[in-house]
């Protein structure tokens, strides 16, 4: 299509209804979203098609037409083995971030509405590709294709689109335009006329992580797109894919809607150029959003000050078992949850503290060992047909995953061996069940393993003293070494209180007596925070007022009238 | 009165009312205000009565009962000469903050409506105490009193009460509890039922200013409380007094509505003690809001790496003069400005562009030597009667803006001397008349006088080749150095356009052709925006979303239903 192919008012008529339905969905906090779960939704071709367009890209150069294009780079494996054989543009910032900028005035000048709507456009083109999106993701960050379809789908999208209805609500609290009229008494009033225009911060660099490309990373994009700024996207060198394939859709509708298409850019690095750092530090760059390790975040916290940093670092998540009025739901919905992904999100719960005494269930007293043992064989009842393993499974993401696994049954005894599964159809894939390792917080010590994190399919059954000292020891955790998620089993009041409160104290996400379909290591977009921002694991929520208000700024013209 | 004397339903009753005009206000932008600006308007017994009080606390120890009180110390003097004779508490942090602590979960437990309406309470006895607040401020910043009154009343009450409005629209954006439901086809929905719940970062520390101890120190006292915190008050060691009757109102409000006092409390220095540093970095100390120079606002930013920190810095104000339709008019409008408290205001414009060649205006064509020469004279003929002189400009608040007044005599041809108003009332009070100094642009150096700022009744004329230079020293000045405010003169739209697009890249706030009055140092709260946040001058707009959505996190429990 030619440029300027979409008008304000195509993109109105087409998307202000989902605009406005995500706005009223932030709002109540009730269950919405515009983007199918079931690979079904998307037509009976969709399968086929998105397969075959992902095997289409492989060995393939993607070109995205970037200026200050210097060379190309690649060289993606699959956690399922294969490589993946696609090149994408390697830049030059000093070409590439000048010509970012040339199209901020126009796109700053289109308003709140219509970035809203361009922004809602790009994700609707994503949703419709969801099936190619879904082996792009799968490929590069090894989770297994139902989870790779739904998280790297239809629950990135909604992601995106959440952080786009905040953007547009948080630039709209004032009006463009006022008149002001301060009486005087008896003498004329002094009369102002003023308009406000939310402006950007500059250019906004999005440094995605190799296990969520797409759900960690579209919030930032979107929020900083949708507030005026350009955006350049900085893949984690194994998850390129999913990423690239997003900046294409975004400079394509850039430009049919008569925007620049550099607004939107990909930096792809070369091996262990480490683009990240220097790109960081540039005076164009006004926003980061990053995920990924304590280290890194710490040094961009520190580093780059000429930006706003939003960062989603490591934590500590913990599951406090004191009783429960459900004991194989329980049982059940924490075998879940430790499988998922080998583990490999960062709300998979790690420590599980259960009282050195037992607790008290449905099921009558069960002591500390075995509860243990009933949840291990939980995950191996979850776990023991390889076809059901794969799928709940995925691949492990890379070998430091791998080799914590292995270092962990050293660390203890272990209640659940690990196993390697085998993937018939993707033989080079690394399969491997969780392992559960049974620790004593009786001696609390500051290297004890429970006080890190250990990311990946490692969970720690943690014998304490009492419920008390369970949630001294959440406490702790939380403020030291942070979380994302935390859990809870209870059926007194007052211990729910009590978790309550601490999780209120150290500003924690808490999930309670969980026993069906939702697990702790899972948020919804439009209801669930994703992180607090108010614990080491992670400065900002996903998604509130905060993530959006300091992405642009709001600057006044008045004029006497 | 006795604890709980205010309940919840009296405080809505009186106040819920106020809550929704700020709210309505913020929105809108419109003229509005619930604090009269007018001396008369607090009864005819106030002005007597305010004296009285203020009066009655020199020489007195203004105990506030806090806990951790180790020592008094005091030692204030009027710009105006006397001194204040006040003393107050010293205390040791390591008592104070755990105290400061002990009620936070029950302010949390209140919810945002409480707490704001606790904060209007505390605000309207500030403003039924006006008149004594008046020279509280007077004699602490050196304001005349009628400015004193305004700015250190009515209008820091203002932004007051807007930071609880954005604080408590910010909190309520997600409901306390939600539902949810999502469908699972033929299967049962899932259910979760959810409670959102604003907590606070911890204890919120204020840095007081010289010059405006309330309008400054208001917005982060008030955006912090209302969001749960717990707020140290820090003061300018020159200008105590405001903030000291600011905390002991704050504290019996507090007591009076069931809460405990100590979550607002005073922490005043000894000479040389340098406490805002040490306090700064406590790590019971999560929000800092600062006002003074860049040098400390940097090291804050710097330093206090364990809390969300709102700095006010210097900046370089400027005024770029094109051409004008009301010659007259624009001369009297900036002739004010620039004496206004003599020019001690963050706001004050400091740099004039004028173009060599001259300009456009309805009284002809004027040369830049003209332009100078008539400003002076309308300067001249402003303050030329002591009285008036005395009631724009106060005094000066400290020696070094007296020594910057001298030194900048020496900077180059002086168009408007500096001379000495004697003040009858107080023979002690230093008063100034601003200088004007010519300045030529034509050889841009990173030392030239106008390229920083020189804080007092200072300004430079500044001759610029033409109006586009004018414009790019405006961006260059704004970029590096920062603006509080940015005024201009054009009758040209092109030109207007133009400086809009620099303030619009640059994020500066832009007054353009201000003839009557309304002056470009003056903002109205509730709906202009003081500073932008997006250049060096702050980091934060008094008062937007920004300033309060990080101040508090929001915590979530989910259960299954």
């Amino acid at each position: 299509m030619a440029a300027a192919d979409l008008s304000a008012a195509q993109l109105s008529e087409k998307h202000r209804p989902t605009l406005d339905q995500a706005l009223a969905a932030v709002r109540s906090r009730a269950y919405w979203s515009p983007h199918p779960e079931h690979p079904k939704a998307y037509g009976e071709t969709a399968p086929a098609d998105g397969l075959a367009a992902f095997q289409s890209l492989q060995g393939t150069r993607l070109d995205l037409g970037q200026p200050g294009t210097d060379g190309w780079t690649g060289g993606e494996v699959s956690p399922y083995g294969p490589e993946l054989g696609v090149e994408y543009p390697h830049v030059d910032p000093d070409v590439l971030l000048p010509a970012m900028k040339a199209g901020m005035a126009a796109w700053r000048d289109a308003g709140p509405e219509t970035r809203a709507l361009v922004c809602i456009e790009i994700l609707s083109r994503i949703s419709a590709r969801t099936h190619e999106f879904a082996h792009a993701v799968m490929h590069t960050s090894g989770q297994a294709f139902m989870m790779a379809f739904q998280a790297g789908g239809p629950h990135a999208q909604d992601r995106g689109l959440e952080a786009v209805a905040y953007a547009y609500e948080e630039q709209t609290r004032v009006p463009a335009q006022a008149q002001w009229s301060k009486p005087q008494g008896k003498k004329d009033p002094l009369e102002l006329g003023k308009t406000f225009t939310a402006v950007p911060r500059g250019i906004a660099l999005v440094i995605g992580c190799n296990t969520f490309p797409t759900w960690n990373g579209y919030p930032g994009l979107f929020a900083s797109l949708a507030t005026g700024n350009a955006v350049l996207v900085k893949p984690h060198p194994r998850a390129v894919l999913p990423l690239a394939l997003t900046v294409q859709v975004a400079r394509e509708v850039l430009a049919e809607a008569g925007f620049d298409p550099n607004l939107v850019a990909l930096a792809t690095e070369r091996p262990g150029e480490g683009i990240a750092k220097t790109l960081a530090v540039r005076p164009e760059i006004k926003v980061i959003d990053y995920t990924g390790s304590t280290e890194f975040g710490d040094w961009l916290e520190t580093h780059a000050r000429q930006a706003q940093v939003y960062t989603e670092k490591a934590g500590v998540n913990t599951v406090v078992v004191d009783s429960t009025d459900n004991y194989k739901g329980m049982l059940a919905n924490l075998a879940f949850s430790l499988s998922l992904y080998s583990g490999q999100m960062c709300t998979t719960p790690q420590n599980l503290l259960i009282p050195r005494d037992g607790i008290a269930t449905d099921a009558g007293h069960k002591t500390y060992d075995e509860v243990v043992a009933d949840l291990a064989a939980s995950v191996e009842g979850l776990l023991g047909e390889d076809a059901r393993a794969n799928a709940l499974l995925g691949a492990l993401v890379n070998p430091d995953v791998k080799a914590r696994l292995e270092a962990a049954a050293g660390l203890g005894e272990v209640a659940l061996a690990s196993r390697e599964v085998t993937n018939p159809e993707f033989p080079g894939a690394v399969v491997r069940t969780p392992v559960m390792v049974k620790l004593d917080a009786a001696k609390p010590d500051d290297s004890a393993p429970y006080l890190s994190e250990c990311f990946g399919p490692v969970s720690f059954a943690v014998a304490v003293d009492s419920t008390a000292d369970a949630l001294e020891l959440l406490r702790r955790t939380v403020r030291e070494k942070g979380a994302m998620t935390v859990g809870a089993y209870t059926t007194s009041a007052d211990t729910e209180r009590a978790v309550e409160e601490v999780c209120l104290e150290e500003s924690a996400q808490l999930s309670l007596n969980l026993t069906g379909g939702v697990y702790v290591n899972q948020t919804a977009a439009f209801s669930d925070f994703h992180g607090s921002g108010g614990n080491p694991a992670a400065n900002a929520a996903l998604c509130d007022g905060a993530f959006v208000a300091n992405r642009f700024r709001m600057v006044e013209v008045r004029r006497q009238a």
